[in-house]
Formats: C-alpha cells, structure tokens, sequence
C-alpha cells in the first residue's frame, strides 16, 4: 500500500496547471473523474461495484484522497484494481498539482478511466478545477433532498449526480420529485443516476453511461 | 427572517478571540455549543426536537451558519425559538469573529443555551474554536462506522458525539461496537449519545447532560 503525503501546490496558477493536466490527459486516452459527495455518502462502495461490474471492459485506476487514513485504498486493492491513496495534509480539497503529484504515482499506464476519489465535503471540493475530464458527484438517501439549496455550487459544477443508497429511501423523508426539481434549477443539463450499490438497481444506467463517456473521451 | 452576510474576521488571533467570547459568554450565563457534522447528519432535525422538548426548562437560541439559504432557520423559527442565519461567504467553517457578530444580531439577553450550527462539513469546522463552551458532534448511521478514521481531529475536539438516526441502523452495515472502540480510541472522554430523533430514542440521556452542562456553566 502506498501512501503520498501532498503538501500545498507551490503555484497559483490552478486553473492553467488544470487545463494543462486534462490535455496532458486526453492525448493519453484517460478519462480523469473527479468524485465529490458528503463524507459517508458510498463514494468506495460504488467505486467497488463499478470496478467489480466493469472490470471486462475499462481498465481502472483509483487515486483516493483523505486527510488521514488508507482503509479505500485498501478497499480498492482488494478488488484488484490499481490504486494510490494520498494524504492532502489536512486541506479539505484536491487541486490539479495534487492530483497531477498522485496520478504519476499512481502510473496510468493501460489505464482507461480513473476515478479521483476526493475529500469527503460539499464546499472545497468544487471550488478547484483538478484537472479532471469529468466532475460527478455523490448524494446519499439519508443526506435529505435540501441539500441542493445548501450546496450548490458542487451541483453547478457536477456532469452527473449520482443519487446513491436508493435502498434506503422507504425509510427516510426524502421527496425525489422535490429533490430533482431543486438540482435542475441549479444545473438543467447534470444527468441524475439513482442508484443503489447494495442491491445494484440503477448500476446498468450509470456503467453505460460511464462505458460511452470513456469512449467519448478517446475519440474526441 | 434575518440574515447575516459574513466575511473573512480581520484579525489573526483566532484563538485569543475565541477565548474573550468565551469569557464573555461566561459572565453573561449563556453556554454556547458548537453543534459541527457531515451535511445531512441531521443537525436541524435534532436541534427541533431539543427545542421542543426542553421549552419549559431552557431558554435556547440558534445560530444558523450555512454558505447559502435560510431553510434551517425557519425551521427553527417555526417553533418559536429565536434564531437568526449566517452565511459565510463561501467559506467552509465558522471562527470566533463571525460567531460574536452572529450572537451580537441574535441578541442573548435572557438565553441560557445557544447552539451554533455550523456548516455541514467534518474538516474545518474543527480547526477553528469559535469561543464555544462545548463542542458537540454529530454522525448519522448511514456515514458509516469507518468515519473516525478519516476525520479525527474533529472527534479529538468534541466534548459530546450523538451518534444520529439510530432508527436506520437495522437498514446499514454499521458496527456499534467498532465505532465507539474507534472513537474512544481518538478521545478517551467524549460521551456518546446514540439518539433518534424521529422515535425519541436516547433524547432523553442528551437532554438531561445538556440541562446539567448549562446549569454548570451558570455556575462555575
């Protein structure tokens, strides 16, 4: 298990060192995911169905971030899939020399689709451009659906949402319709998934859609 | 409904800050908790039930922070309790600057208990006294028992931890025992409250250290 301690990027240029890694990227045929949500909302859990349902067709890498501690990555590897975790030093987010220091670690070599499982919080995450091709973000049943109104930028700045623990929703007070509406309005193209990684409903939908993006992202 | 919009306190010294509200909140007879979680863990949900039931024995305020809306504090309102929010500019926590201009426009006059809710996050929050007499955390069931590995400082730095939604537990994987080893194993002195808010259960355990926390504080 490898562990890289990350300290603050050097420069202040964040948003150039990103548009620079996505290129650096895309000439390598790997789709960077930037993975944001809520600390507990089933970033690792959908990370392993994901990995376990696609393993055929993408070759996966995963990059985990975490103020401490290395119990995803650990997660991950038991799966197989090549994974790196990096600690940010206390910081709350991921910016692209960070992410930049942990892919080269991680060697993308082979890799199709990697996924940048960032630090569990809904504010500075989605504040830095890390160089990803792709932002998707996590919410979970049990956060409730007034999420949206208290967070919006993540759900601004998000291609996907991912509304994860499905399963739970009969025993929660949770209005779907209510919690669609309210993400639209902040962001009318984001494509919204839910899902549950226990039981697999909804994991076809948001694979395919993983599937073509990847494809997408090698063509273009 | 009032609403304070914040900036960045201008001072540097947070902690000497922190500790002259303190002392002011000391003389006054008002104990002010620091009420910190994930998003979603259910900090409005408990602070009703609170509110409702200890109206005749406690007079109680809230300090609502969040980065955007006003959803929480008219749920508060709702129950006649005074409140006011805060929005923080985008920033992810609350210091002791931005507490004393929240507490000055909520006017104390008359609190025994104020709680300051701040914003849905377990990283920053932490790193900032907010010249709170008590810090108290909060984590829902479905975050997960792995919690305390990945955001220690703010267990290291609460008094109190309610353990939330203790209802869902028959729907998560979540293991009692492992959680509190790993709690207790970041600070050995934290009591712990595992509470629903919806069913009641364990309210009562809460609301009895509350009502014995704010009558010690009056006097000491």
């Amino acid at each position: 298990m490898r562990v890289i301690e990350l300290h603050r990027s050097v420069t202040d240029s964040n948003d150039r060192d990103a548009e620079a890694l996505r290129q650096e990227l895309k000439e390598k045929g790997v789709l960077l995911i930037n993975l944001m949500s809520a600390p507990g909302a089933g970033k690792t859990t959908l990370l392993s169905r994901i990995i376990t349902d696609l393993h055929d067709q993408l070759r996966i890498a995963v990059l985990e971030a975490d103020i401490e501690a290395s119990v995803d990555a650990e997660r991950i590897e038991a799966l197989g899939a090549r994974s790196i975790q990096v600690h940010t030093d206390g910081m709350c987010h991921m910016d692209a020399g960070m992410s930049r220091t942990g892919l080269e670690a991680l060697d993308l070599t082979g890799i199709d689709l990697a996924f940048l499982e960032n630090i569990g919080n809904l504010i500075c995450p989605a504040e830095y451009d890390t160089g990803a091709g792709l932002n998707v973000m996590i919410s979970g049943i049990p956060e409730g659906d007034d999420k949206p109104l208290k967070y919006p930028l993540m759900y601004q700045k998000s291609q996907a949402l991912v509304l994860s623990k499905m399963d739970a929703l009969p025993y929660f007070d949770f209005d779907l319709k209510k919690f669609e509406k309210r993400v639209h309005f902040l962001n009318p193209q984001i494509r919204i998934f839910p899902v549950s990684a226990k039981t697999g409903e909804g994991m076809e939908a948001l694979e395919a859609w993983l599937l073509s993006e990847t494809a997408k992202w090698k063509e273009r």
